[in-house]
């Protein structure tokens, strides 16, 4: 009988694990998670924080205890895996209950990734917070949804914020413009709290087209978000508790900050396995997401993937692929070699009430490295019949290549509910079959009044750029 | 100077006019409309017998007057072709002042579709519409508008239907299940009509899968609409004015009917000039909307286009074809042969709070007479997170091609604003680009909880179907 070790219980782990087992009931499957939580979805703490979602169970998809029961999966929780020896074939946890020494004959390494804290003065500051953990957003909902409470802001004990501030919702600093810092924006003025936000460079959304950007921050400006640009936080000053946020203009008074400054893979267990890692920094694998040691995989936030575009590895810690990889992983272990596919850095954004999505490369510089040529074109368009009575603004971004007019990669931005999102889906299979743009523009989309235009403003961008070539 | 000569003066017609005209200034353009309305969105129609757009005149997105000053554009509405003479390159048309003779160097054919008038008893009968033009529409919101008011329900005099109905608002019968039936029962019900909705086949909307109708139809009876399937109208009773729907299982008293069976292609013309119809009964052209007649070209609902499944020739009288072959070939008439596309057949629809989508070839018989071996499975999805606070589901129907795996057709049905109808965008793509099922099921597609599950409904439903074949 073989012996599947999964590393990380999150997304890609837990997928993994359930496919192997499912798929050969007699492979013993053994989970190593460092943490009491598996299968959770953090991309819904921003929610939970903002008070849509009631408890923090509700974001585990499967608990230990189906995976355990109903899974037939070793799923060990509160056990850290230390070492990796390849040659031996063995790793090595460490639990409440001491070392554990634990043979494979296939591995996974899904460690996922870290919320990146940024360099910077006073980040051990009490009411200073990140966003990587369940445990984080637990913290964040107690901090910004007691704050709310008219019952608490009669009580003088709250802490040192309180005391200069005229009432205790008193202004937050979110250091960061990109997923996290807009969903948290949304999440934190939902409870009452004047939000301030601070982006190094010259945009929010950066992965985003300028256009996107543009619109997202106009969106965030009407909300009464104060959005800084291209300020670089100082320092995060006050006694033992955050007072203010420090920039080169200044400082801005808050009572608690977010930071939000993306994510890197946790790569130290498999670089002391000698597993090695790509240009990214994250783990390199092959198509099966095979490291360069044989029968160790790797998967989900802490690998790379190949990117539809470019074609050279990529690093896209995002829920989807760590799924999708995870799945062929144990797919693959169980017998049938499954390649999971690619990755095209799509990614879906709610910014109050706006949505965005963005798939492909649309950095010119980026798109000049894989041989294109690109060009971008943006237009604004109705998201429905003009006359119908509801309805809004879709504006969609096509980067192209000039000479051949391949989509290279798109970004929509629109009101909440007005389709941006869905309307993506379009552009991920043009940009993953290297379709056209003057074939994209001739495609036969669905059509109705209550939907879009007859051109729906996806084939009006594709006709827009096809004719500025 | 050349001149181009257009006969009609709707989607297809005012499209290749203008397109025609920007493109080579020096063309002369002459549209021949026989009505007075030109470049209507007939697809409004519903919302406005419904009562949500206001105006006949918010349909129209091009005026007559910016036809003829704007766009240079020669539009001569009142006046119907009669004849084609390919031979002298001359065509005839009759208006008020007389017959006129237009020579031309180009031809567009682009005179639409006509609503089948079926053959039962009665269909002369007041009370009785159909809805095919602008006056169609106006009489038909003359009607279910007046009926509505309270003032109007006092007034004794509004006819024969009030005096047998215990009130004004009384029932109305809808023959036919198709897409205007659908969207015709919403509107009607909306004006406080109890509505019967008569449907030969054994199911609506019978274009999309059978799943997709299922769930249309559950919905549509929610919402108190009497949907009779299997069951043909035999007559249309009553003295002068409809009375009652009679079927082979009795009669339905109704106060109006509103006929909805199809459209058929208008050809009377195109066949008198020689032009050859295709198998569908519409006109054949080639890829650039050529007929078999040099410099004559067809387009829009009067047309037949390639398919992107089949590869045959196929009749989808719908919009957005007609805007786009419309354009082409005003393109192709300036001096830039331009193809303008097959179609996927897709289509979409609104049936109360319900969105319903389809495209490509769902048909088992029509896909095995396209050398497929077709196998369709069904799944339910959440629409979002399930942990989202708002949220419904997506119903996916996809059919593939058994030993391929190739996507050839895709049905979705959603509650209204949960994305059936965009994420139909992302099955046109794989449908038309003849992508295989395991391939689509790795698409990296966009995620975020306020908008899919991490494996978004069209994911899994591909990830199901491979898993079956």
């Amino acid at each position: 009988m073989s012996t599947f070790v999964v590393v990380g219980g999150d997304a890609a782990g837990m997928s993994a694990a359930s496919k192997a087992k499912r798929d050969d009931p007699d492979l013993d499957v053994v989970v190593f998670e460092k943490g009491e939580w598996v299968s959770y979805g953090a991309c819904g703490l921003p929610y939970y924080v903002k008070g849509e979602i009631q408890s923090l169970d509700d974001l585990v998809s499967v608990t230990p205890e189906e995976f355990r029961e109903e899974r037939d999966v070793d799923l060990r929780t509160g056990h850290e895996v230390v070492d990796v020896d390849p040659e031996s074939r063995v790793v090595t946890a460490q639990s409440d209950d001491g070392e554990l020494r634990q043979e494979y004959d296939h591995l996974l390494v899904a460690t996922g990734a870290e919320a990146v804290t940024p360099s910077i003065e006073g980040m051990d500051r009490e009411g200073v917070y990140t966003l990587g953990s369940m445990s984080d957003g637990r913290d964040l909902r107690e901090y910004v949804g007691r704050a709310r409470s008219d019952e608490d802001l009669q009580q003088p004990d709250r802490g040192p914020a309180c005391q200069f501030l005229e009432t205790c919702n008193g202004p937050v600093g979110i250091v960061g413009g990109g997923y996290i810092g807009v969903e948290m924006a949304e999440a934190i003025a939902a409870n009452g709290f004047e939000v301030h936000l601070f982006q190094r460079g010259d945009r929010i959304l950066k992965e985003f087209s300028e256009a996107t950007s543009e619109a997202v921050l106009d969106h965030l400006r009407d909300e009464d978000v104060a959005v800084y640009l291209g300020e670089e936080v100082e320092g995060l000053a006050g006694r033992d508790r955050v007072e203010a946020v420090v920039t080169g203009d200044g400082r801005v008074p808050v009572e608690m900050v977010l930071v939000g400054t993306g994510v890197r893979p946790r790569t130290d267990l498999a670089e002391d396995a000698g597993i090695e890692l790509g240009e990214t920094g994250a783990i390199a694998t092959d198509a099966y997401r095979e490291t360069n040691v044989p029968d160790v995989y790797a998967a989900g936030d802490c690998a790379e993937a190949e990117h539809v575009v470019t074609g050279e590895p990529a690093h896209v810690p995002l829920a989807l692929t760590a799924n999708r990889h995870g799945r062929a992983v144990g797919k693959t272990v169980a017998g049938e070699p499954t390649e999971g596919g690619r990755v095209a850095g799509t990614a879906a954004v709610k910014a109050f009430e706006m949505e965005a999505a963005r798939t492909g490369v649309l950095d010119h510089e980026r798109a000049r490295e894989a041989g294109f040529e690109p060009m971008t074109e943006t237009i604004d368009a109705k998201s429905r019949a003009g006359y119908y009575p509801e309805g809004g603004t879709v504006r969609v971004t096509l980067t192209v290549d000039r000479p051949s007019g391949r989509v290279l990669g798109g970004s929509l931005a629109s009101e909440y509910g007005e389709g941006a999102v869905h309307r993506s889906h379009a552009l991920v299979g043009a940009v993953t079959e290297g379709v056209a743009v003057d074939e994209l523009s001739n495609y036969d989309l669905a059509y109705a009044p209550p939907f879009n235009t007859t051109w729906d403003p996806v084939l009006t961008a594709a006709k827009v750029v096809d004719g500025k070539r």
